[in-house]
């Protein structure tokens, strides 16, 4: 096995816990709400009962091309619930799934419902547009997610005869293609990861490798079809980042999720095989991509059409995309380079997708979905009990069973916090098991208490993230005020720490109004309010004036209160702004700006993630400046 | 022949020259370079020979279902030019281009190279997506001008026949069918008036009252063509304002150009009729056109997709669609509403449109064209020398010929004065032959001096448009200030007129700051600039700074300066306004506003209409205030 070339290691999953305001309360909603709700859907749509290939010809409703992974992904999510409580009842049921699933594999070790009952005869011959590596890397994902979290094979050895079967069809003295949508290169590393075999890490190398170069599998394989290639709907192939090889990509382009599924992917084999060609591919595209390309709310992807990528600065509000998926993909992205860099940039756009336009996906109700998370909205815009295709439920389900994975890492003599939330996590480090308690109100407080626990003293560095949203900060240690040095937006403390020391680290939280870049047009003359990692925006129902039409002075005070009854409990920010007046206005469109005047309108922001959880109405995140 | 119902004629297009500084020269680079441009254009593109007829199937390049209206247009652009200045060579070309279309004409009277040699088999089966009737409309448009440009019956008999043609096929007794492109309704009244028959008028009520009845016509054509109706491309029959009957239509919706030429021909048929239900119709479209869809430039059809009207207030700016052709047709509705209502409200609009979003149509060379006027721009968007779908430049030249019909009417005891531009107008008032003459640098200066000419004294209302944009005026006749009542818009003084008389009338033109109507979010927290009725932009050449990312501080003061090189000389607003500091952006997006600091820039704002003539590059309209 090539040694990993990762700096750190995340602790277990089973390891972290949570007992925090802001995230404790959305994981039991998605635990005890969101998992049951969305087995239920599954359910509903046939998207269980697809696995028992009882489909025929002609019958309504023919199991969907990416069905599968729908079911998979929230298998991944009940298992990484369970793994971190237990739930007889939900390990029974997942054992019944996964009996089902494995039932419907075929001799060859085909594991995909479409291509066995709708066009068995179509297998691997439209890898472009079809998604049954997809499919299947959602699949194997699962079957590690259960693995870990139950140690039963049950899954994990039918996908990985899947993956052989997969493997005798593709690879260097085999076909050459690869996947359309991108997925299966990320869950291939976690096979290797469960299984140590090196077959699935070499296979995932492969599509990574093999993708976008010439001549061009996919114009082959259409050809092969009887289609012409100069035909593609997409119209180029860097709709599915496949227009060059990917080491010569440099630009964050067409589908924004299969884009950040191939970035975590290619991530993951960087790590591993040390590849510093790729992991330069990597950093290229991170920067393109949150640098340039990246909504305020870590939102990526802002065309509705093609649910890309478009060019830089490009980022219009009312009409953004920002799938609830694509920021869950750069998640995954952030967290894979943050693993093999240790450079807090990465989790600074993690935290940021994470509090922000992740979180916005799902309802506090654990019921409904954003599939598309505008920045601005006209009041048309609410989330949906389920979508035809239906990526995004289970893709937050999983996310938010999975969390504790992203709050700390491990290295050899160095632990390491990226997210502040009250709880706990625990790991080996310096050869001692240590645990961080952590005591905060955060996101809604800067003060954040850490206690080291350990049976033995233990040396190592205990690294803290200094969020970049951050301008000022103190820390101590057992009430001693420290300098730490802070090096790639970590204070590194070293110590030998003893049961009980504890670090308070406080960051300062003012409100801050946020400018973007002054190429993103759409956000000319116009803030953003921040507080911490937190983006707020301003809903209709909280407003008499209509909420895109108020300006914000620079020099209005603007205070931050507690309101612990309000969508279950949030910081607000509170202050006067302007708004038109309403009057004059009969008969025209149009009139000089001193005739029109504005007048002061007391204004209620509220975190953008929360939005349209109460009466449904307008929304904006960007305030015009006056 | 019923009795007209419009309160003012327009002066005769003859009887009214330019000698101004803004539309003069435009009006004679019309005549020298773009007429004869766009006659080359069409016999390139094989336009012109298209009416040989010669065409065979399985040729490449069929004549196209629109192509013979864009000869027409051209045709109707070289009579008015031809009826305000002598051409000989251009009257020899009308003669024989006339001839070759007459030669096309088919023994039944059908006068349509599309359905006479690519598809004759399918005349008059698609009225709702083919342009048989859109193109018979600009034929007959064209020929009332030749006849009344040269007095020469050659196109005109030709149009009266296929006109006749068409009365045999459509009526109350006939097929009830109506263009899916409205157009020969307009031209329809004009042929009556050319004629004096009232067929032609019968026949365009007919096409007015029949539109969007049940059972619906286009149901009915679809499934005798085979087609399920169900499945129209455009989904809804409001693309072309066939979705209800004309009465109850309440909204301006679907494609922009073809809503225009329907609601300026129900004003035609309106005015002769004297149908009050069809006229409060006409005004309540009117309304939601102008007061809730429509740009500061008087572009309207907001969106690309369909060409269309979108909701209220939704008026994008950088992605506006805003066909020229589309405020062309506002003009003419404005222009036929002003005709029957004598109400300045309609002057006001017919002078936003053509100062700004029609003359922004064409370049200053005469030679390029925008079909889409978008608001703002990233530099991508440009004039192009032609389009396959070429309705704009002809549209364009003529308008621009035909500019003398806007500026006066003639009333029995009133002459009426629209538009301010230096020159003349002549027109019977009262029994005797008056002109006006005009000295002024309008648009650029409000100052208007108006000499009465007349052989013998008169006695006449002269009625002054008091623009909606003007705040502040002042009136003297002969030196002695007067204080005239001003009634829906117009300044009137009565007098009996001596031949010399003058009148000054002053303007009030500061620079102003305008606000949109704070429904239009995508103009929350901005305004534009404004003087008289010219709107500005700031253009890419002239700042360093970025342009969409300039704010202007509401106190800071602009100046207004004439500049008699730039752009064939102009007034140009400077100022200075503020640009975000370039620096600080490394590896950002996004940071806070007080670290973003801006810095002083001086700016020079241009016409909307001279936008795009020099280097290339973004343009704004909206800036944010600052």
């Amino acid at each position: 096995m090539p040694k990993p070339r990762r700096k750190l290691q995340p602790f277990a999953l089973q390891d972290v816990a949570f007992a925090d305001p802001f995230w404790a309360p959305r994981i039991q909603t998605n635990r005890r709400v969101t998992i049951p709700y969305e087995y239920r859907q599954c359910q509903k749509t046939g998207r269980v009962d697809a696995f028992r290939l009882t489909w025929k010809p002609g019958q309504p409703d023919p199991p969907h091309i990416f069905w599968d992974s729908d079911l998979a992904k929230w298998i991944e999510a009940a298992s990484y619930s369970l793994a971190t409580r237990k739930n007889r009842r939900l390990d029974a049921l997942l054992d019944q799934v996964i009996a089902l699933i494995a039932s419907a594999q075929q001799p060859d070790g085909c594991l995909n419902v479409h291509y066995t009952v709708v066009e068995p005869d179509k297998r691997w011959t439209n890898l472009r547009d079809c998604h049954e590596l997809y499919c299947a890397g959602h699949l194997i994902e699962a079957a590690v997610a259960h693995f870990q979290a139950t140690g039963k094979r049950s899954l994990l050895d039918a996908l990985c005869r899947y993956a052989d079967h997969i493997a005798t069809l593709f690879g260097p003295r085999r076909k050459k293609g690869y996947p359309g949508h991108e997925e299966i290169e990320l869950a291939l590393v976690k096979l290797f990861h469960a299984t140590g075999n090196p077959r699935y890490l070499k296979l995932s190398s492969f599509f990574i490798d093999q993708r976008g170069t010439k001549p061009h599998y996919y114009d082959k394989e259409a050809k092969a079809r009887g289609d012409d290639p100069a035909r593609y709907w997409a119209r180029s192939y860097d709709y599915c980042q496949a227009h060059l090889p990917v080491r010569e990509q440099t630009e964050a382009v067409g589908h924004s999720v299969r884009a950040m599924y191939l970035y975590s992917g290619m991530a993951d084999v960087a790590a591993e095989t040390g590849d510093q060609t790729l992991l330069d591919a990597c950093r290229t595209l991170w920067d393109s991509a949150t640098i340039r390309k990246m909504y305020i709310t870590g939102g990526v992807g802002s065309a509705h059409h093609g649910e890309r990528f478009t060019s830089d600065h490009d980022l219009p509000n009312a009409t953004a995309y920002a799938e609830t998926c694509a920021a869950i993909g750069l998640v995954f992205f952030a967290h894979r380079m943050l693993q093999v860099e240790a450079h807090a940039r990465y989790a600074d756009e993690m935290e940021r997708a994470l509090y922000n336009g992740v979180l916005s996906g799902v309802s506090l109700d654990g019921k409904h979905f954003f599939y598309v998370n505008p920045l601005a909205s006209d009041g048309t815009h609410h989330r949906q009990k389920w979508f035809g295709c239906a990526c995004c439920p289970p893709n937050i389900a999983r996310l938010l069973a999975s969390l504790g994975h992203y709050v700390y890492s491990a290295a050899p003599r160095a632990a390491w916090v990226h997210l502040y939330a009250a709880g706990t996590g625990s790991a080996e480090i310096a050869g001692r098991k240590i645990t961080l308690e952590q005591a905060t109100d955060y996101p809604w407080d800067g003060r954040v208490a850490i206690t080291v626990r350990t049976a033995q003293p233990a040396t190592f560095d205990l690294m803290l993230r200094i969020p970049g949203w951050c301008d000022g900060w103190t820390a101590a240690v057992n009430g001693q005020a420290i300098q730490p040095l802070v090096t790639k937006g970590y204070a590194r403390i070293r110590r030998t720490w003893a049961d009980g020391d504890r670090i308070d680290l406080t960051l300062d939280m003012p409100i801050r109004r946020i400018v973007a870049h002054p190429s993103v047009t759409e956000d000319a003359g116009r803030v953003a309010l921040q507080r911490g990692p937190i983006v707020y925006c301003l809903e209709q129902c909280d407003h008499r004036a209509p909420v895109r039409a108020i300006a914000l002075p620079d020099a209005a005070p603007l205070t931050a209160r507690h309101d612990r009854k309000l969508l279950g409990g949030t910081i607000v920010i509170e202050g006067t702004a302007l708004a038109p007046a309403p009057g004059g206005w009969k008969g025209k469109l149009y009139r000089p700006a001193d005739a029109a005047k504005a007048r002061p309108i007391r204004i209620k922001a509220i975190p953008y993630c929360l939005w349209d959880n109460r009466t449904p109405g307008p929304m904006t995140v960007w305030l015009p400046r006056a």
